[in-house]
């Protein structure tokens, strides 16, 4: 699930005076004005390596990495999400989609259980103000996944900070993926866990948050789990 | 409890004289001139996660981060505190509230028996003086959390020694939950240990320190915690 | 196995405009125009210490450092991977061998049983183009050995986004060593892992990507791996 | 115990020429000519927290921090020792003290048996120098306590290096409180090891030490140990 | 054992035409033209505490640190070797002594069954370069141990790489300590090892390094000792 913090375009006071133009275009561009923005994820050859991507069922041009950008420009997604890396490689051949630089990513060969979480910025704010100057790309945003609870937590918050506050700067707009996750959090889904983690993202001051949709123990009606996440969206 | 140093604005030597008025102004702005201040702490979404804000007996409006910035604009208090992220949503439309920067926050997920607290800042003494400058909001300070006796003690007491120089150096005030807390602390509110949280904030340099008030084991007894209180008055 | 991302040469869209020639014209030099290079490792003496080159079946010469570089410069390589230091000690007198710095290098002293694997940089990209202008060498790319799934994952990907941009801002073209290794990787070379490895790499942005070739449990039948290499080319 | 290292001022070799009159001053104030200092210390309300300043057979004016400058102003001591942030609150109302800025310190809430003790700068020496010249205070040195022997040692010894040196090129000396302590430290005071720190001061290059008192095992006899401190005397 | 890389002087390609002439005077001055050199170690007082200055057969006048200087200005010496501070103390009556800053350096205390060593730069190559030009003194050049198979390694590894392209950008050479050690190298003189030890310092870009002299276990026959450096030499 993916929110907007409002339907109209409010600037967020760290947005300079002379960015603030660029920062409502970008806004107004992945909301289409309604408020919501259906995003595109591109980030999981790392995240899930290449488990999406070959295997039973799965049609193999799914297996190209170029797969991704053909599907972004043709369908009606509000922006594309992938790393710097990836929009680097085929962003030139695809100059018409929105794209959002992912700055973070993780594989998912250490398990929680073997380890809490943790994944910092793979580029800086600077680097990312060059990338977008040099290649000319249409990049609205940037996107970090957010890990509470994690023993590193501290280490992700601190980072996360400094990164919305500098795209904010720039004009950009930030997206978290905000999952608790780690030894410490027994239920990744709690209701009230997750429209904590919304909380968080609030706090933080990110444009968009992604939390999961909560879920109550065995109980997986969906009816009573829409209930459980008004909490989040009360908070959000 | 929040204690003013003073009741007359004597300015530290770390302000440079350019910025001497500045501070002045702060800090009578917060002390109203009778050297005590009341600070609305709006930091508890990161710190609490949701449990302030939803619930039996909590008022569904308090779910809305902005309730708190509504009650700030209204009340009688002399700052309020919140991360940068989250004044930078909303402090545009609440221009009248002085505002302080919370630079650290944490979740309550990792329990202190699971893992000592630890917490640095999510932005820099620099990116607060453009965000100052660039929202012209009336921020007169900054605030950190800071944990005694953890084992990592050393890390946040290194950033905040530097925090408070480059905050002075700003003309700005600063505020300090001083905090003793992790394996190695048996009782938090001892009240000789709370006494050494407040010398501790002095001898850092800190304008303001949050301390929490003693408990003598079981004795709890109102006016033997206020008679054990007055050590750490004598030594702030 | 080293393989190249395309035959005819697109340039990133994080090469600026700048450095599009001196990028098309390191490519080109190393593929020799047909999208496949042969990239000579000389990066060993750290690697694997003196184990390549001493010993029964070991010609003596071979125990020169310099020797490899007798090689480099008359055999037909597509370019020559060392550490800057090696270069710096005999590239002068092999001014005609395309180079690549080897970025990082640890040893094999300690084992993946006794701790997951960390390599970083030993010198950064600022010192590259310093080092490429003061020297005047045909230096042409660099390289990274990036361990997925040890515990310091995150540290060395970090470390090689940031690599992989400042290499292209530069016209260079990167080559990435990518072995998942650590407590957490039951089987190295199983082939669906080995596809993984190529969709981060191609998600990072390197030019070129070195996995292991892919083995399925006690089946070596070379045809069956073959076939199981299928899956990292179609990815990659 | 304080000792100087020569009685009449030889400048070390890494203050620059333009900083040398302002050091051989620093140094002569402070060693009044004859070669040795009282040093004044204040930085015990983060060191020992409130034990030394509150409690049965302690004057009540003792737990007011201000005291310890009241005292300093008065007594004749060669320099005052405490931490910016206390010399920033009091120093302007003793502009007579001569100051040295105790650049770290740590509470004792961690014991040795449960932690190797780390402890590193709470300002650096830019910092410092800013002070110096918006203060207008007579800051004559800094001070750094140094743990030997902690897992922790090198932290501290590579960030005391580049301190004496620092301090240095603005002509100002330095303190080293040199304590062998942490779980691989059986003796503190071993007669031997007390002049090994010495060795380190020296080698490290700071203008004073301050070790402990030796102690030959359950022979406390005074003699004794004047005559084993003979071999830390000479070797320093 | 330290051995030249060759006996006339081939200077790095890392080192700046502007300081070739540099380079190749401090190269020749410390080989006497004749390909070897004799370094005088003057970091033991770090390295080893008090044990070589102090006790049974130890000359009193040993226990002064200048004691070191005085040999090494009337010794025939290539080189003398210590830590910044110590040179910065003693160095301006001695100016005659050609200089190496030793980087880093740590205690005995630790010992490598409690903890893997690691001992990191005391001051960077920009404050040597600062140093080298304040002092006027005879700096030729830099050395660093470095704690191969320590847990550590990469921390080194990484932080030398910098250190000896910095060096030689500066006109100065590099002496390396090359030591294998920690839990995980069982035989620190196993002669393989050793000469493994000598192709890292060669690829990392090392002028000289220092290697322990072999051990074949139980056979400590100088004979077949030697016979066994073979290898190194030959990796060298």
């Amino acid at each position: 699930m993916m929110k907007t913090k409002q339907t109209t375009v409010s600037v967020p006071a760290d947005v300079p005076k002379s960015k603030e133009k660029e920062y409502i275009a970008n806004m107004l561009a992945v909301t289409h004005g309604v408020g919501r923005m259906a995003l595109f994820a591109g980030d999981q050859k790392i995240e899930h390596l290449n488990d999406d991507f070959y295997g039973e069922g799965v049609s193999p041009e799914n297996a190209n990495p170029e797969h991704l950008f053909q599907i972004a420009s043709q369908a009606k997604i509000s922006v594309f999400a992938a790393q710097l890396g990836l929009i680097g490689r085929y962003g030139k051949k695809y100059p018409n989609i929105p794209y959002l630089v992912k700055l973070n990513s993780k594989t998912n060969l250490v398990k929680t259980s073997a380890q809490d979480p943790v994944s910092t910025a793979m580029v800086n704010m600077e680097q990312v103000a060059r990338f977008k100057k040099d290649s000319g790309l249409n990049i609205l945003g940037v996107g970090y996944t957010m890990y509470l609870g994690s023993e590193f937590e501290n280490q992700m918050m601190s980072q996360l900070g400094s990164i919305i506050f500098e795209a904010h700067q720039q004009g950009l707009f930030t997206v978290v993926w905000m999952y608790p996750r780690g030894a410490n959090v027994p239920n990744e889904r709690d209701p009230h866990l997750v429209a904590g983690a919304t909380g968080v993202a609030c706090s933080i001051g990110t444009d968009f948050v992604k939390v999961n949709f909560p879920k109550l123990g065995d109980n997986n009606d969906p009816e009573t789990r829409a209930q459980a996440f008004q909490e989040a969206i009360a908070s959000a």
